[in-house]
């Protein structure tokens, strides 16, 4: 089994290793030339130095899979595949797209003759040694042509894959899935934020993240990540309260929306990070404004 | 090492059993007596047949621990107790107690020598085989009287108990334990509504719930359950839509309010629990007359 892998970042990199260690043929690109060649050089990965020489380098019916950011460059590299590739292809993209980016982008392809498969990846960096889950829409004789793939990507051939349903199917579940990953970082964050808060306990929270961990009802992975960053530093003094958004939140939130289905706290979830990103200083602003109007009440002049 | 233990439900009958299995003496009250003479056959526990006697079928210094409903039955137990303990004896109260009851309890029983200990315990009706989480308060010298019951409890002797402080410390942990789990299963149940409305993919809940287990990044016990839901019914037409809460949720809401620190998605999560019991219905309503007030919008009369 072979096929080409186009971005090796954090992803895309750990992802090839994984490949390589199940004995798949990797040809490897990179708009890091050193990138590539550091990576061939561990892990026995072909290199190639452009999208047309990796294209050359892979027999045909080819698998080219794209692990890049999603939007512009996805979207560039996809329409220049497109040029490249021939009728009977997959183009597999693995990136955080939103699905209905992919089955746009499923039907462009069609037009040339190539499958498309729009493949969500979890897993981040642990997913080198642990597998990957992956979530997967295409068609039936598509994804037949990447399941090798997809089964040495995952934690073992027959689990944390899922062939979800047609083009789109696979990105959807996959914003699914990080929406709510939002909710429950955040559920995790106010808590142990209102444990701080009571500094009258004395509480240790490095160890009881660390107790949770073993029986209780809130076990998780991301509790034990959680676990890992208090007992390296409980207080986070030098860490600025900014929470970045990626996108999947966002269109979660859009989709409650499309579809009319509440998802409240999957929305005040990702709402939460804009606040932490300065956008409810505005806001705040107007309503100490609005006190002082009605009330006389101070207000904190910025420089003070 | 002994002790009673009133309260031989769900959870008191399950901690008395793997404390038996771990060989420890336990005399036993319930106020069901056939419960109580079931579970003596059973696991070898004493049988008592009221509070009374269980104190006296115990050596002094006493450990005797309340598994009951939290609210007026556990603080009708404290107060009998602290008519019938001695100075020296320890009462561990092991319900969902509200931590500012146990503070109060604790300086009550202080004022008969009586010390108490604070002990939330998760893993609900799993915890016989795994083993439960405990997150204790109280003073050094009572928790080394309870510290062999903990770890017999405990998922392991060193994993999953915690002294986490002073009296109230215990029941303030487990509080906040709970609140984080209504945002968390919030989180995972908005996710899942969204797939299930998106009809047109022809999504398989189980199968994809079963996918999250194994290397995602949303992976959890209360996952590793919802996924036991759906493979058993993903479609859930008989179940009503009613949320019950129980008092944890509202504490760590009161607990947000009191110190002034914003827990979003936990209280929201709570008040989603309220509309699912009706209590946004006179809201509902209300809103459907002022559209009609100011647009003439058609509202809906219940007998429709």
């Amino acid at each position: 089994m072979q096929l080409g892998m186009i971005g090796l970042g954090k992803m895309g990199g750990n992802m090839a290793r994984r490949l390589r260690r199940a004995g798949l043929q990797v040809v490897g690109y990179d708009h890091s030339g050193s990138e590539v060649e550091s990576l061939a050089a561990e892990s026995g990965l072909v290199a190639a130095e452009s999208l047309q020489a990796l294209v050359d380098k892979l027999d045909t019916p080819r698998v080219v899979w794209l692990m890049l950011p999603a939007g512009d460059i996805t979207e560039a590299n996809v329409r220049e595949l497109q040029g490249l590739l021939q009728p009977g292809d997959v183009l597999v993209d693995g990136a955080n797209s939103f699905y209905k980016d992919s089955m746009r982008r499923g039907e462009l392809l069609a037009e040339s003759g190539i499958h498309f498969i729009d493949a969500g990846v979890s897993g981040g960096v642990w997913g080198l040694d642990n597998g990957y889950a992956l979530m997967v829409g295409g068609s039936d004789e598509a994804f037949a042509a990447v399941q090798p793939i997809i089964e040495a990507l995952a934690p073992a051939t027959d689990q944390g894959w899922i062939h979800a349903g047609p083009v789109g199917s696979g990105h959807f579940v996959k914003m699914i899935h990080n929406g709510i990953e939002y909710g429950m970082m955040q559920a995790y964050a106010e808590g142990f934020a209102l444990m701080k808060g009571r500094d009258d306990f004395g509480l240790d929270l490095a160890a009881i993240a660390e107790t949770w961990r073993h029986g209780s009802v809130v076990r998780s992975w991301l509790l034990d990540l959680t676990a890992d960053v208090l007992a390296g530093d409980q207080h986070l003094e030098d860490v600025e309260p900014f929470v970045a958004d990626s996108g999947e939140g966002r269109w979660t939130a859009l989709e409650s929306i499309e579809q009319g289905i509440p998802t409240p706290v999957m929305s005040l979830a990702l709402m939460t990070r804009f606040a932490s990103q300065g956008q409810q200083d505005y806001s705040s602003k107007l309503l100490a404004m609005m006190r002082n109007q009605f009330g006389g009440h101070a207000v904190r002049s910025a420089g003070d």
